[in-house]
């Protein structure tokens, strides 16, 4: 690269690419806010409905449009029959989110506007995207693991019936509203990969489900939101509290990266991470199963004496494989769940960019050849 | 937008977002090249192929690698029988490019390398879904329209085969030529936004699939690949050369966008239509139809005369759209061949990108509320 003295910025990084009302990252201070919000005030008072609500539309809703809003969410929690079918006869060593992305995509097969391309439409594609993807997420989970599909619950709100559909079971308040906060804190998180992915997408004024597919097809990275479940893995791996030192050691000497830590924006802690962390203790204590919690501290510990003077803290992928962990979720599903959480983001963020559209369409640095000779296969 | 006095490029609007060597565009001279070969060049002797071949790999191929990249393509032209009933099950008025996102997602779940990250297992999926991605097209096409599928033949070029599984009529050469010729001339187009939006996906190092989900996402919207469609409902409403005169004068008087004019890019003549224009005007002398490839001549002087000066000029998508209608085509797999062309430059830049990788993440301005009061929904 060093050969270009052009000015270009790889990843796009620090390049704005878009005008938002949406939310606001202070990476510095570690703040997040969604249309003006902190994160710490919805997490304590807001639910994923409501949060969705905010951020497609700017205000907190009253109680009449809150009510039509879940109410619409919850009529449109079911799949044809057909995408279970569907979801049935993938192979079974599929991962979740390639059945998401190919369920999603078919949605848009069935959706009644699909052929709609008004702003009305495409708010209603976002309910009813929004509404899907538990569902799907959750029979994805069962179908790959034998389970009998269960029919969402119109008396759940949507964290609670997301929950219900995944385990079989109606959820204590107390763990429905932690399933509430998750939702919340993974909804938005500005221009990250996935969610200006949906918006390149959208800027050619296709469909939302051409977009929201777009995003789940960028999650999934390792590099995005597939990170959640190496932490896990890295958790699982290290075993004991007493291996963490030594593991983190080496792998910082063999300059591999710690899952969880450090953040392309945030050169401090996670807000997000803090929230969850309080939540994991809590878990922790509750369930007796105090040992992940326990590493995942140490871990954090270890991490900032050797790298938090180079701005590398806990993010939320390293906090919310812990809940998830103490949930009894399975690894699989935490990237599908940051997506049925996210994309509340990717569609704020595409009405929001459709208002006053102007397609992407970036430039290149060419280095290639220039006059190469045509010769005829016979000579080559 | 103009209160924000920051710098900032709408749309990304000449922001290089990556070094290649795949392909460069002189807008100005209307000149484009793959690999260093004039556009003409290929046009006149490469084949779809071959010239897969040279995006992915930067070198003409000789025979023996040729003959093994064709066998590779003709082996892989089969789509699980599953899907074949999936595309029978999606609601027949779904448009082709709904098919095709939701059949390459799920092409994806299916892809016997689909745990493996390494480059040679993208290399090996870049050529299944380029082989697969035709016989999808064709196996919507004739879903749609109540016609048995048609097996591919292993003795036919791309092209051919392509014309063959649409039509269940073998091509002459001279036709399967233009094919081969239309190929080509849409295969690759710089960072466009469905290559941009693939890129954007494969950054977070998510699969091969999952980016090429997000370009046929892309490409469907009107802006991008969906143009080429509505440049034939245009040339249709016109319906005789005697209208093009009042049509364009009144068009441009509201200030609406002419289809199949006009370019990001190019503020000239683009090479790729001037190329298809010949076939057009040959396809029409020999079918004896003449009156569309009149229309569309008499379309180009008016707009050429009026908005000339101003860098407008018919594009690909223009004479594209007169020579399917020449070879009977129907409109709306006209965007669906263009993405059974363009995966492979999708395909080049995600293979291109992901050897010096970095994650897209750009970052946007916020221009919403801060320190917004949450108001208890009772007081709401």
């Amino acid at each position: 690269m060093e050969e270009f003295q052009v000015p270009f910025s790889r990843g796009l990084e620090g390049v704005p690419v878009a005008i938002t009302a949406i939310s606001h990252i202070d990476g510095k201070q570690g703040n997040l806010i969604y249309r003006g919000f902190p994160i710490e005030v919805l997490a304590q008072f807001s639910t994923f409905e409501e949060t969705t609500y905010l951020l497609w539309f700017g205000d907190l809703p009253n109680k009449d449009e809150l009510e039509n809003f879940k109410r619409d969410l919850i009529e449109h929690r079911r799949i044809p029959d057909f995408m279970k079918e569907c979801i049935g006869n993938i192979p079974r060593d599929t991962h979740p989110m390639e059945a998401l992305r190919t369920c999603v995509s078919m949605l848009g097969c069935f959706d009644p506007d699909k052929h709609d391309t008004s702003r009305g439409a495409r708010i209603r594609k976002a309910v009813r995207i929004t509404a899907q993807m538990a569902t799907i997420v959750a029979y994805a989970h069962r179908t790959r693991k034998g389970l009998e599909l269960i029919d969402p619950n119109p008396n759940l709100s949507h964290a609670a019936n997301l929950l219900y559909m995944l385990t079989g079971e109606v959820p204590d308040a107390e763990t429905a509203r932690l399933m509430d906060v998750i939702l919340i804190l993974h909804a938005e998180h500005g221009m990250n990969a996935s969610t200006f992915a949906a918006m390149v997408i959208a800027s050619t004024l296709s469909d939302m489900h051409s977009a929201i597919v777009g995003g789940i097809g960028a999650l999934r990275g390792p590099l995005h939101g597939g990170a959640n479940e190496r932490v896990l893995e890295m958790i699982e791996e290290i075993g004991s509290v007493e291996n963490v030192e030594p593991y983190i050691k080496n792998a910082l000497a063999q300059r591999r990266r710690i899952m969880g830590f450090g953040h392309r924006v945030y050169k401090t802690y996670d807000p997000r991470a803090r929230i969850l962390k309080e939540y994991a203790r809590k878990l922790s204590q509750k369930s007796g199963q105090t040992k992940w919690f326990e590493i995942a501290e140490k871990i954090e510990e270890v991490v900032i004496r050797e790298l938090g003077a180079k701005g590398v803290f806990p993010n939320v992928d390293f906090y919310s494989a812990i809940v998830y962990k103490m949930l009894d979720l399975p690894k699989e599903i935490f990237t599908p769940l940051f997506a049925a959480a996210r994309v509340a983001g990717w569609t704020a963020h595409v009405l929001e960019y459709l208002q006053n559209n102007r397609i992407f369409r970036p430039t290149s640095i060419y280095n290639g050849p220039t006059e190469v000779e045509y010769i005829p296969l016979e000579e080559r």
